[in-house]
């Protein structure tokens, strides 16, 4: 296995707890099990499989992480390992793990997030939807209050831009921006503590809010996009340039013109 | 910890290894850890962090299955845990097993695609990587072998798109590139078997690679953006409607006209 560190490659996953995850992942793969069945207590799979208790107890470790199994303790039905659906929790720990690994540059993860965006304010605009349009103007309003720190203005501002990935229609984009909005809140954050002038720049935002939202209400695809382009570019000039911490490596590149 | 079953919501992670793995991804967070460097035996983390060497365990087992952590047998300076950087595996597991839970629709993850992979096809085309131009021509050429069979031909097809995807320089899209790839294989080569015409088809297909090869090595940047959306919508015909498996609940809709 030391191998591995030579060729930057994954090392070939052969320890037993490995086997486990393969046998479960690859009952998953081939639709033999799906959301809400449940996995046979830790023994009993130890045994079936021919495994100890604690390579099961880790496979079953990992499967959570992944937000594809969730364990509830105690007796009675709902008690057990069950196969779940939580992408959004466990894209954005990863998101926000290897952009602190300088796996990706800060450029590179906000590039995605305006083409993601930038789409997804399209398709929201196509579709109207007046549950997502009332969240967002709730949001907006909640933005508005100027009592509210730059920490709370954030996460508001966070649950603004989610709300328009899900008008989008595509559950994938959505779990995307929300990851990327979490992975680059710390950072954002720094930005806006930094700002000389918050209360401008926090008017701004808001203003290009209202205007997005407009367009979004009014089926201006076109100019939803446009706006949802000029927003994220206002949004992380704000970004120090440092932000990825002294560990960072990697060309701070304007990737794209982003 | 039942109630999260009501609420969708993840169960609240107060298990002894999820506060090994919140201390060590806060490690990472903060930029204290880094590629490279080592954590402290399994029994000294333990120690250290006051939990049974079994919890100490099942959290490297969870790092390791994020890509930030590979655990090195055997003795000497190269055994050990490190933090590690390997977000593509990492990620194509995560993408696979969500797509087989239906989380995502097949039609999502291809609008994601499409979308990732028409920005890419134009900055590569900016870039004109002669590197990456190579690799291209070489899977090309890897494809003209008549004798290939549609899992080979799928998975040169798979390191073409995937050095196109790199030749535009950021690999967030690279990497998620890879991993939507990797998740669609089955359902593209179930594809692909069922198709009547493989010959026809595979035809078709190179044509289009030629194509978009010679748009990014003449640097039009514009040409290859659209070629790369003409050739993802030729791919996708060719899925099984119902390729998303008995289990699948979603709306098969035409999301974004993909």
């Amino acid at each position: 296995m030391a191998d591995s560190v030579d060729t930057g490659r994954p090392a070939p996953r052969t320890s037993t707890h490995s086997l486990v995850v393969e046998a479960i992942e690859n009952r998953i793969l081939s639709g033999e099990l799906g959301v809400g069945d449940m996995l046979p207590p830790e023994r009993q799979l130890a045994e079936q499989l021919g495994v100890s208790r604690a390579a099961a107890r880790e496979a079953i470790r990992v499967l959570e992480s992944h937000g594809v199994l969730e364990s509830h303790v105690g007796s009675g039905a709902r008690a057990g390992t069950f196969i779940t659906s939580m992408p959004t929790a466990a894209l954005s720990r990863f998101l926000k793990l290897h952009v602190s690994l300088n796996n990706f540059d800060l450029d590179e993860v906000v590039q995605t997030r305006l083409i993601l965006e930038v789409e997804s304010a399209a398709m929201a605009a196509r579709r109207q939807d007046p549950e997502i349009l009332q969240r967002m103007g709730e949001e907006l309003a909640a933005m508005d209050d100027t009592d509210l720190d730059r920490e709370d203005f954030g996460d508001a501002d966070t649950r603004f831009h989610v709300a328009l990935a899900r008008g989008g229609g595509n559950r994938l984009f959505a779990d995307m921006t929300q990851a990327i909005r979490e992975s680059l809140r710390a950072p954002l954050l720094d930005g806006y503590r930094a700002h000389e002038d918050w209360s401008g720049l926090r008017e701004t935002l808001q203003h290009q809010h209202r205007e997005l939202l407009a367009a979004v209400a009014a089926g201006d695809a076109e100019r939803a996009s446009q706006l949802a382009a000029e927003h994220i570019h206002t949004s992380y000039q704000v970004l120090p340039a440092d932000s990825g911490g002294s560990r960072r490596q990697g060309n701070r590149t304007a990737a794209g013109g982003v």
